[in-house]
């Protein structure tokens, strides 16, 4: 009997992970369709079987994967950058947009507008070279916490997403970040708090030039945009990194329309998933008025295009890891 | 003893199979230097030990992978292309650089300079969709065949770098293609040839463009250049696709140069390989005069950088896969 345990045992506790894929999800139809999907596409012989190296699922970041309230993480690093940077820049304290966010002025950074932006983004993202800043969001994302919720950034992470990365990967899709977000923000800390390597996250990215600096090789950030990855950018990122056409994509507001349009119009067995903050209590609610994350048009077009609306209130029993 | 061989015997032939891996090139120093840094990198405890998700390969293609001589074979492509497409362009009998590339003259193509390369780029490489475009390459290369060799272009992968690829693989390599050829001409074929999926292909690009026709989403390919995956753009390539610097690098021509660069001058252990063609009875012999790999500069700079030359005469027993 010992040996039947030995080698009985471990197969019998392999079927009863495998039967329970997804266990910070609540059983509702989005679940079963989500597991329904990956069974089918997986299973040789499925009249919907998709070979592994077609099996590409795409999720953007911001909202999808972790939360993007009250805004964007990546501008809670830009704002400490510009605060970090400020004693050698003295000049910002009369200049916009620098003075207004020096001072907290929200409405007065927003009131220069794109123009200000850029400025922004070229002194907190650009001038250095690819190492250096890849340092510095490591050691700033160690500590970042969310105003509202004092999590760590990285802590806010959805666990059912995070779930639903390690079950496709299981099934041998390929998993790949299609995000707004800067790609070399996003690569540091994707293949620990997602699984997902650097070489798989596809992001907005700025022009890089290669120069030899005594005698040592770096890429220095420039401050000219190469790929702004959102709407009409994001098949063009994808298309770009990829190749394919992705199978599966998640993401959660408009900017992730073209994404999803893209990825379900194809041939065969495809789906799209929109993630819909829906509970306040243990997350922030909102969709079609938000600064951050609008969902409004891809909502409407859902349903007509078979897309599933994950509502986080009723579909997910955990929004974020258990605290440690 | 049945019992034995059953499980004994796949064993001892995985070993007598491990044993011998690049069956393709000679046991020459450079065979032994490859091996032996694919073995110091992989075996755990190794104080040279690279951990699986860092181990990442690049190789140039034309003239690493499979031959670029008498000319890239993309040239030819682009040759076939303006003779196929000239019946609905009946003005190009009389405008330069089609009216020369009609009548066969490259010299008068070549008058034409940088702008007639683009417009003949322009004419075969834009203005199509990313799908109906990788539909033509697929059909080109079935049947393309090489002038000087009569061989199928696909019969022109060098088999020595085949085995190199797989044997990478087999170690946990994960293997990119970094060329200055097109990187949508590369995609179609690169996974039945090489082993090496679309989406770790990179190569020079141009900007697209998506817009839906009909109700149907495409990616439509522009005229403008995004980037030239050639010599100082290798890098920049690497970092955008990959966000890692690689281990190990190939490359042929000057062209591979800063790649080599960039790849061997990370700390730990690195290895940068130059295939220099010296067989003009097997292949082609060419270096420092060559219009197509012209290989000078990474040749003087191999020795002081610790790169490998391959001396394609004596390091390969044989260039090309056997007749089929």
């Amino acid at each position: 009997m010992k040996i039947i345990a030995t080698l009985i045992l471990p197969a019998l506790l392999l079927t009863a992970r495998a039967a329970e894929p997804l266990p910070s999800w609540n059983d509702t139809a989005n679940r079963k369709a989500i597991v329904a999907f990956v069974e089918k596409t997986t299973k040789e012989g499925s009249p919907d079987f998709v070979s592994k190296p077609e099996r590409i699922a795409v999720f953007d970041n911001d909202g999808t994967l972790w939360s993007e309230q009250p805004m964007y993480f990546q501008v809670f690093f830009l704002i400490d950058r510009v605060k970090a940077l400020a004693p050698e820049h003295p000049e910002w304290k009369e200049k916009e947009p620098f003075a207004s966010l020096l001072k907290g002025d929200i409405k007065g950074v927003m009131a220069s507008g794109e123009k200000g932006l850029m400025q922004l983004l070229a002194a907190t993202h650009t001038g250095m070279t690819t190492e250096e800043f890849a340092k510095t969001v490591t050691d700033w994302i160690a500590t970042a916490k969310n105003p509202k919720t004092g999590k760590l950034l990285t802590d806010m992470a959805f666990q059912p997403m995070v779930e639903l990365l390690g079950y496709l990967r299981e099934n041998g899709y390929k998993t790949f970040i299609v995000s707004g977000g800067g790609i070399e923000f996003m690569r540091p800390w994707t293949e620990k708090v997602y699984g997902i390597p650097p070489e798989q996250v596809i992001g907005s990215s700025i022009q890089l030039k290669y120069e030899v600096r005594d005698g040592k090789p770096v890429l220095v950030k420039l401050p000219e945009l190469n790929l702004n990855d959102d709407k009409e950018g994001k098949p063009v990122g994808i298309e770009r990194h990829i190749g394919r056409r992705p199978v599966f994509a998640a993401g959660n507001s408009d900017g992730d329309f073209q994404m999803l349009e893209w990825t379900t119009s194809g041939s065969g067995p495809r789906l799209g998933l929109i993630i819909h903050h829906t509970d306040a209590e243990r997350e922030f609610a909102y969709d079609r008025e938000s600064h951050f994350g609008k969902l409004d048009k891809a909502l409407d077009e859902a349903p007509k295009r078979g897309w599933l609306v994950v509502d986080m209130k009723s579909d997910w029993k955990v929004v974020f890891p258990p605290d440690k």
